[in-house]
């Protein structure tokens, strides 16, 4: 048990000491490129919803959101990184840092939403991928309204 | 067979005018943002492996490089984009849009290892990550060393 507690605390630190090491023009820089790169596959699979429906393009995009969606991105919000420039002025409420509980129901429903859409692309069910789309897109606009400067 | 070639021919007409759809300046932003991500997961991956490795951080990281590697980037590399302002201006090499078979077999040997390293990522095995790590960072710079303006 004791064993155990000490891991726990090293693993703590370990982690505590990586985060440190992130710089926080690079944190907002690659907070920004998850989000855009999330954006583009967005648009990907909007239109072929819109459009004509490819199977392949939609499950590329998909598997982007979902790799992204569950890489971990909390990591970024480094202390500090409440205000700063990456590729541009970070567009982050304060509100983020603080709200914990609230910002970790967003993220949990934002990374199941992302985790379905990325299923049911592979099944190939337009239908079915038009309803997770939704959703993905419903997460990602619950935490803009909440947390995004200058939001539109 | 007639009724294949009709659709191959609209598959593929569809597919220009989704290109021509994307702009320039949105093209160079998604591409600069989808290598910044690689960027952050690559040195989240080399963090692991010269310091304490965690098993599911290198899972999270490599899931992001696999999923970008096997997006379609090449989409992105859209007619006029060889010049251009996306976050900051391209860096790409006009060589790139004209080298066809070579850009093609870097981008392959590229998605080929980011699956191996995805692959052996979910394995736990480090010694083995460290190698596929190093045939992607091999794989990234022989494409920077001949189509990025100013490498460094």
């Amino acid at each position: 048990m004791k064993r155990k507690l000490l891991l726990a605390l090293v693993a703590t630190a370990t982690v505590a000491t990586a985060h440190a090491q992130v710089k926080v023009e690079d944190a907002i820089k690659w907070r920004q490129s998850a989000y855009a790169t999330m954006g583009w596959s967005m648009g990907r699979i909007k239109a072929n919803l819109d459009g004509t429906y490819n199977k392949d393009e939609v499950v590329k995009a998909a598997n982007v959101i979902q790799a992204i969606a569950n890489s971990g991105m909390g990591a970024l919000y480094v202390p500090g990184s409440d205000k700063g420039k990456g590729w541009a002025e970070t567009r982050v409420k304060p509100e983020l840092f603080t709200d914990g509980a609230k910002v970790g129901k967003l993220a949990g429903d934002f990374n199941q939403a992302a985790n379905e859409l990325a299923k049911v692309a592979a099944s190939g069910d337009a239908a079915a991928v038009k309803t997770a789309f939704g959703k993905v897109g419903g997460s990602c606009k619950a935490c803009h309204d909440d947390y995004r400067k200058d939001n539109k």
